[in-house]
């Protein structure tokens, strides 16, 4: 086994680790009478290495890439992700549901973007960003798992949780359609974070790859030899120009990876900084964050 | 306790109910910090009750309806839902998300409706039905559930769930941007027997009614006096015309509920069946539905 992260504490094999995916790919597939796979793609890491392990499971024939840009994505993302599918030679759909979202009245929300220049619309997200922290007095991230009536926030909630409910509405469509498995494309690390689209970009018929940490996904996407251009850029759930993951949660992935590591083992606070080389204020507020989204992990709450 | 059931079995103690729900709903608004609640409303008996009963638990002022009809909903039903709503003096949203389908292509798959009338698209799904059931030798309900790759049957999926899917990804996003709690009107019997859209009518924020099956709903809408109207129609999911409940599940909601009932106690076939006054066809059916619906009642299946 090699030494694949600088602790070393999140090493895995990652042979073994590719196998089982590919096994549990496989096996899901003939278990519920599928002829393929079908995986959203969104230029991204996740994305990427979920399609390349359903590739090399099942052929690549037998794989569908769907890929569903709209007004605010970013280009390059979405031209990584038709380099990507071509490159692996899996058949892709590329549809842009901008007219759908259009047609829902989500745009009204905000100004269409593409009258601006990216970096203006980004600039006007980081203000609308700041104004909320300001009035809540909390960091956005925690301000949108408390909620709460401020009205810009539910404004920003609306507006982008939509977008990855539509595309999962569409994915499970094209998925049925075609008798694909929907294979999602969750990592265990956004889902101990609650960092998710609530039954947006967390449902799928299955969840391959939901038991590695973002940096473990990072080592398993060198050693599939994904291409640069999917693995070296910022983690970024593409739904508002100029938000990423870091920046939201609030600590790089390696050290967000082994405070969550310490949780999920019940390590002490000193353990947890140890491992982690994380400040006091880091630990708290991940473990914040897991509390506060503890209810996004749950089916609708039930009365027994 | 009143005698609400004809065996008794099922009898529970509606003010009790009606209150427990109340106070259910109540809690939540506060604990997730909402405004209000919202609750799509389809006229069928299970939307309306939930309604009435957030309208008794949070005022009328405080709740919102939400009416989404598209090109194949029953005309009936629309105008069940505006009634309804109008009577309880509870604002609601009607819009019609025909255009969002025509947009996404489902319309494509089938012939559009509107060209003919009701009964020659009901003889139409009825005829495609008994297709399906004679080249996979199963009822319609059961081949749903198991899947596979026949044509029309994958066709027929793909049509009708994206609607539900579609409806609630608008659901959240109306109760998001409004800071409202999304109310869900699930009930025992289909949760149990899996006739749901997986990821579509099984998602919203709170269950109420979750623990109540078909037969209880009913009893708990005679006693908070809703009109005729609602409660004395056939329940039918509305999402392709001439479809039923009692028609797919195959046998009368009085004798499934009791054939669950003894289910979930573990009850022998034959205790089963005389409580339920089934045949043995019926009861080994419904096991197989609550056998085979097993995965629809659970998150992505995950590789641990």
């Amino acid at each position: 086994m090699s030494k694949n992260t600088k602790s070393g504490l999140l090493d895995i094999d990652l042979e073994d680790a590719s196998g089982k995916v590919q096994q549990f790919i496989r096996k899901y597939v003939v278990e519920l009478k599928k002829d393929g796979a079908l995986v959203g793609l969104s230029g991204g890491i996740d994305s990427c290495i979920v399609l390349k392990l359903c590739s090399d499971a099942l052929g690549k024939d037998n794989v569908l890439a769907v890929i569903l840009p709209e007004r605010d994505s970013d280009n390059t993302n979405m031209r990584d992700a038709v380099r990507f599918a071509k490159e692996l030679g899996i058949k892709y759909i590329y549809k842009k549901i901008t007219p759908v979202l259009w047609m829902m009245g989500v745009y009204n929300l905000y100004p269409p973007s593409f009258l601006f220049r990216r970096s203006t619309v980004e600039k006007f997200v980081k203000k609308e960003r700041n104004k909320i922290s300001g009035i809540l007095k909390k960091d956005a991230y925690l301000a949108t798992l408390e909620g709460g009536s401020n009205k810009q926030l539910c404004k920003g909630e609306a507006f982008y949780r939509v977008k990855h409910r539509l595309r999962s509405a569409i994915l499970f469509y094209y998925s049925e359609l075609n008798n694909l498995l929907y294979v999602g494309t969750s990592n265990k690390s956004e889902w101990m974070t609650g960092y998710f689209v609530k039954y947006g970009d967390n449902i799928a018929d299955i969840m391959p790859v939901i038991s590695f940490y973002k940096t473990q996904i990072f080592n398993l996407a060198r050693y599939l030899n994904l291409p640069s251009y999917v693995i070296e850029k910022s983690p970024s759930p593409d739904l508002i120009p100029g938000i990423i993951d870091e920046d939201m949660l609030g600590v790089s992935y390696e050290k967000l990876d082994l405070i969550l590591f310490g949780i999920e083992n019940n390590y002490s606070l000193d353990k947890i900084m140890s491992i982690s080389n994380a400040e006091e204020a880091d630990e708290s507020r991940v473990k914040e964050i897991v509390e506060k989204s503890e209810y996004l992990r749950k089916w609708p709450i039930a009365l027994q």
